[in-house]
């Protein structure tokens, strides 16, 4: 039984995605979640409250799948971790693909919505955090320089990922994989070296 | 008549961009923002063919704003220039804020419809041109390092503006001015040295 409902659970995952990404969040019903699944609406809300909790579970499975790359790619200093993160772009822009819509309408209705605000601002600010201590670190090794807020720092990291993310979804014909390695690559050397006065 | 004829399509203007913000793109009809504007539907159509035509004629006024502060800008050489736009930087978050979530709403639709698609790359594309011309520019004179790509170095730098206007949207309470210069200032940095390896 245990078994059977873990695999109820993934093509209800599975179906929202396909229906998110073809029609958008707003757009797909939990009815068309549930015929595309193959699933009762009493199965459905066995396992999701609402539409927007089956929403946050696809959202978190993705951030947990980013935290566990995330780890397993630490380095011995912090740009080599920042350079090994940015090897993983590739693989987070090819993830993303097909959620990115999603996300996006998320996000919309967050800036318009508390409710959802406060369940999405969550995630989000855990990588607002993370890079944080990431950068920090950085300085307190040495390895990069202190003259900045580490937070803005973050902010920068987090920004240039997100921005790249969404100049892909508007004209993904451009080489994304090498324009995101090339990208990251100038802020982390904007972050090693002193502040030059122009 | 001139005078009042161009009256009214700032009427439909102004009530587009507040409807737009406070419904959303898709939610406000034309009716609605006829109501608004206090013109009628054949005042509405004299003006704008379709609801995606004022859209855009919308961004463009957008565009055509930071088209002149970019241009009053220019200083001696390209990171000057470049410090003086991210200077601008407080100025276009605070034109954006209310027309932000309407771009968003429409940059999700242009990536499921290619006919909105077509007409929003080519503002989009503009800047991606403008700002590798900066980049070459600052190869040239020698005040950015040549190693990069120009083009991968303008898709960062328009990438992390994005994505600072769609942080800003998510979480208004930070220092979005003061982050947003911090953030620039180390991509400019890392364009002005050379790379180094870790």
């Amino acid at each position: 039984m245990q078994a059977r409902s873990e695999e109820t659970r993934t093509h209800i995952l599975e179906a929202a995605l396909r229906r998110f990404a073809s029609v958008g969040y707003n757009a797909a019903s939990v009815e068309d979640i549930c015929t595309a699944a193959g699933v009762s609406k009493g199965a459905f809300y066995h396992h999701f409250p609402s539409k927007q909790a089956l929403f946050l579970a696809l959202l978190n499975d993705w951030l947990a799948t980013l935290d566990a790359g995330f780890e397993a790619a630490r380095k011995a200093n912090v740009p080599e971790t920042l350079l090994a993160f940015t090897e993983m772009l590739p693989a987070i822009f090819a993830a993303a693909d097909g959620r990115l819509t999603m996300f996006l309408e998320f996000w919309l209705q967050a800036s318009r919505d508390e409710a959802v605000w406060q369940a999405s601002i969550a995630p989000y600010e855990r990588y607002q955090q993370f890079f944080t201590a990431l950068v920090e670190q950085g300085q307190a090794e040495g390895s990069l320089r202190a003259d900045v807020e580490a937070s803005s720092a973050a902010r920068a990291i987090v920004g240039l990922a997100v921005g790249l993310l969404l100049q892909a979804l508007l004209n993904p014909q451009a080489n994304w994989e090498r324009t995101a390695q090339e990208s990251m690559e100038i802020l982390l050397n904007g972050l090693m070296h002193k502040r030059t006065t122009t």
